[in-house]
């Protein structure tokens, strides 16, 4: 709609007007949607300024104040001035390199963006559209349509695009096809869905049912027809082409419980200590399942692979979620982890006893019990043995993590590795944040969740009514014995304690998690601060109110 | 010699003002040098109390003034009166449980010391002298003989030995065949034998000298001849016997390079944020060599394992070490990790390339990598498949890690889990502690070790020189490739890095370690402080001061 408000013809005080009226939280939230990574050169770290002023709440008045003056709008360039030369899709398609200049066409007008592809918050997903009409992009990344990135664009206008050439522009959304979900969800991204459950249902049962389990989505979510899908699984130069039924027919089932966390889990608390870039996750972008499916050791076995090739270092998975230039989502783990007998990873093709639900990877999924969320690939439909990562932007240049002292313009994406194994955690699901609580007998009840990545056990669940200045060790609910065919740990400990409080007293109360190896998880957020908020495990501090007796 | 001091004929005030020369720093660490932990009954808090008070730097005869009343000296006793009934061995034999009172004897006299067993800072070891002579054990545990503990004993005196039960107490120094070791060690304990090397060599080779591996011994180093050393392998009814002959023959040498540390590394940080129990490690007591031994798995399967039976949990391991009663330092560790084909669980005969040294297990010790230091049992002669962990007082009662608010009288060793896996740990190495240095180009350079348990490998040590407000990442020396037979990384990674610094700046350098799942280091002692200072590894803090310039 915001977009639609922008005529062509609208004077430049009435666009400047139009966005002292929309809120810069939506241009900084929709650009650090997906990758929201920049590449460290000159023009990003200006941008960055810009998006954390947006972040600090200040008008999109003031955050086009703060645009690096590059981008500005100039006085002297009128977009849409006839005068400006024609082009065509060829002449278009002719700068496609960074040495040829980078140009694009989107609706009638052609566009020169070679100053600007260094500073993408997407990173260089951007080059994908060069040479071409960036107007199939723009809605499949639909962040793209604010005001405030349109006018950007506008600044890089350097002609027309032919009559001939400008075809009518596929509208076709490709969110068109979402699945239904449950209106409780707190939603942080609309497309791609990207929700979590609500705080105070997290912890009522130790599996998550289905409909409430978080969904991170970074693309559309494909639909899938049994009927053609095949398994792909590539082994040196064999292919594997399977039915759903063939892996069925030529594996033994088994159930393996996790928990899966997303990589961005609390990132919010950890922007508040100091903003970071990505989707404003609570402390519910987590859950557990019972999975069922066949292990992926046997299948690559089946298809012949030898797991001491030492060529061999990595098994790739691809997912049938792609977008308009068909790269889809993917993401690899160690061939020591895909092999190791005990190591668990399944293709699941159930979820708690039923068909896969549509949102968490119908109809097969790659579930990598104790590792990050980003390599339980969804909607699996290719497996590759390979001797180097996966080339996913998610892999290479996504979910990893720095030091609290590097920035977009030191992080080196190519040497730092790739989040696999997660660290210990864990979070009071109630009270709630600021809630009024009511003491009995002078102790109120604490819940919440506990869990570390590897196969590690949680120990202890200190919590504190005090600060941390004193700590009691919670009761421990576990998964019930014998409940899958694992012999580790993979899923999560829920908890619960009595603590000390006095009526009327301000509290906060504090969980710390200490897993079988003794991690523990870190006092506070600066210490593992990090430009991307990732593993955001620092203790979690819940201030309440403690009534006043009657 | 404090113990000729006191005659018999000795007046208590002049014992009294010999106490006020003793340093009551020696009572302590003598009572906390090996398991020291009291059984949380009424009388240990106070002797808890009196602990502390000696820590705390005060002369014995405050640490007298504070001792629970009952355990002080009663004016009407009067320990050397003549009229004194005379007791016969048997008598005091009649007297060895808590049904029927605990009486020992010590030299010429016999003691009822029933109301004093649940306050031992040794545990329950005391009952093992219960209904004889202690004479042998206090040689053995000669932290007892200090005029302090002889005066406690005083108190409980009831009768004399009679003469024909008085033997010769054999004064064969149990630690007279201790082998030789090298002057420059930081000695904690010397009998048993406790010492870390200077932290000014610790990390100038990456593989530990053997002459500089720190040395934690519980007990006497025993002396084995090989010829009629045999490893007793028990499986459920099946024991083999082997001699290293016979290992060597059997199965396959491997070489395994870990990094070994003790529970207890780095606890003098932790006692000085508030007193703990143990000897005050410094942090050297850890260390990287190259084991060279075969596979426990397949010496395991050679006796005849079946790694599916669910009534095997545990492997135990004796050692040869023992005390009087013959009760061995032993240790267990869980199946799944005994048995894992990567686990890389060895009996060892070599430790950097030649026969493992006495102080270290000649001829055989278990090397479990990625656990703590006292689960690698040094001169192991017995292992063991059970359903339950090792009875050893070293697995049940001590080495288990508790919450801050966790007291003496408040743990519960029976439901507390052993320490095995540890958590990641770094620290720095020079400069060392309130060094004067002096910058090169505004910079210093610092030095250190990193290292995590359960294989997981060390992806980032940040340091600062700004007491952690801003951090530098260093540059990491691992291992050369393909150094061993392992696929894991059980070794500590060395690091360096040039940190800013101004001339006349009184700095605090720290440096903190991320592990590959991405576990990091607390920030403080305060979160993970436990009464037995286990598991130290907060951020290390050093602080200096930078030369001015000339």
């Amino acid at each position: 709609m915001a977009l639609q408000l922008i005529k062509k013809s609208m004077p430049y005080s009435k666009v400047a007007l139009h966005m002292t009226r929309v809120s810069s939280v939506r241009l900084t939230s929709a650009y650090s949607n997906n990758s929201g990574r920049s590449h460290g050169h000159s023009n990003s770290s200006s941008w960055k300024k810009a998006s954390l002023v947006g972040v600090g709440g200040l008008s999109a008045y003031l955050l086009y104040k703060n645009l690096p003056d590059e981008w500005k709008i100039k006085p002297n360039v009128n977009a849409y001035a006839k005068s400006l030369p024609v082009y065509s899709a060829d002449d278009v398609a002719k700068h496609s390199t960074k040495s040829s200049g980078i140009w694009v066409s989107y609706k009638d007008s052609v566009y020169d963006i070679s100053k600007f592809v260094d500073g993408h918050p997407g990173g260089e997903k951007i080059l994908l559209g060069a040479g071409g009409p960036i107007d199939a992009f723009w809605n499949m990344y639909a962040v793209h349509q604010t005001p405030e990135v349109l006018e950007i664009l506008q600044q890089y206008k350097i002609g027309l695009l032919s009559k001939k050439d400008q075809k009518p522009v596929d509208l076709n959304d490709p969110f068109a096809n979402e699945p239904s979900r449950l209106p409780v969800f707190k939603i942080n991204s609309k497309k791609p869905f990207n929700a979590e459950p609500p705080l105070e249902v997290l912890t009522d049962s130790y599996i998550t049912p289905n409909e409430l389990f978080y969904v991170r989505n970074h693309l559309p979510v494909p639909k899938i027809d049994l009927k053609s899908y095949r398994l792909e699984v590539k082994v040196g130069k064999r292919t594997v082409k399977l039915s759903l039924d063939d892996l069925k027919k030529r594996h033994k089932p088994v159930t393996i419980t996790t928990t899966i966390q997303c990589a961005g889990n609390r990132r919010a608390e950890m922007s508040e200590y100091k903003t970071v870039k990505g989707l404003s996750w609570g402390p519910c972008a987590i859950g557990t399942a019972r999975w069922t499916g066949v292990r992926l050791r046997d299948i690559l076995l089946d298809a012949g692979i030898d797991a001491k090739d030492p060529n061999i270092k990595h098994i790739q998975f691809n997912g049938k979620d792609d977008d308009i230039t068909k790269a889809c989502y993917g993401g690899s783990i160690p061939i020591s982890k895909a092999m190791a007998p005990d190591g668990d990873v399944i293709l699941a093709y159930k979820m708690n006893g039923v068909d896969i639900p549509r949102d968490h990877g119908y109809p097969l999924r790659a579930i990598v019990p104790g590792y990050v969320g980003a390599r339980n690939v969804k909607w699996v439909h290719q497996v590759t043995a390979s001797h180097e990562e996966s080339h996913s932007h998610w892999q290479r240049n996504d979910y990893k993590a720095f030091s609290p002292s590097t920035t977009f313009e030191t992080a080196d994406y190519k040497t730092a590795p790739s989040i696999q194994e997660m660290p210990v955690i864990s979070a009071i699901s109630s009270p709630a944040v600021n809630a009024t609580v009511y003491e009995e007998q002078g102790h109120i009840e604490v819940k919440g969740y506990a869990w570390s990545g590897g196969g590690r056990d949680i120990l202890r669940v200190d919590v504190s009514s005090d600060g941390g200045k004193t700590w009691q060790a919670a009761n421990l609910t576990k998964d019930e014995p014998n409940a899958d065919d694992s012999a580790h740990c993979w899923a999560w400990t829920l908890w619960n304690v009595d603590v000390p409080v006095k009526p009327g007293q301000k509290v906060e109360l504090v969980c710390k998690a200490v897993d079988s190896a003794f991690n523990c998880q870190p006092e506070g957020m600066g210490a593992i601060w990090n430009l991307r908020g990732f593993l955001s495990n620092a203790w979690h501090r819940i201030p309440v109110t403690v009534a006043q007796d009657d």
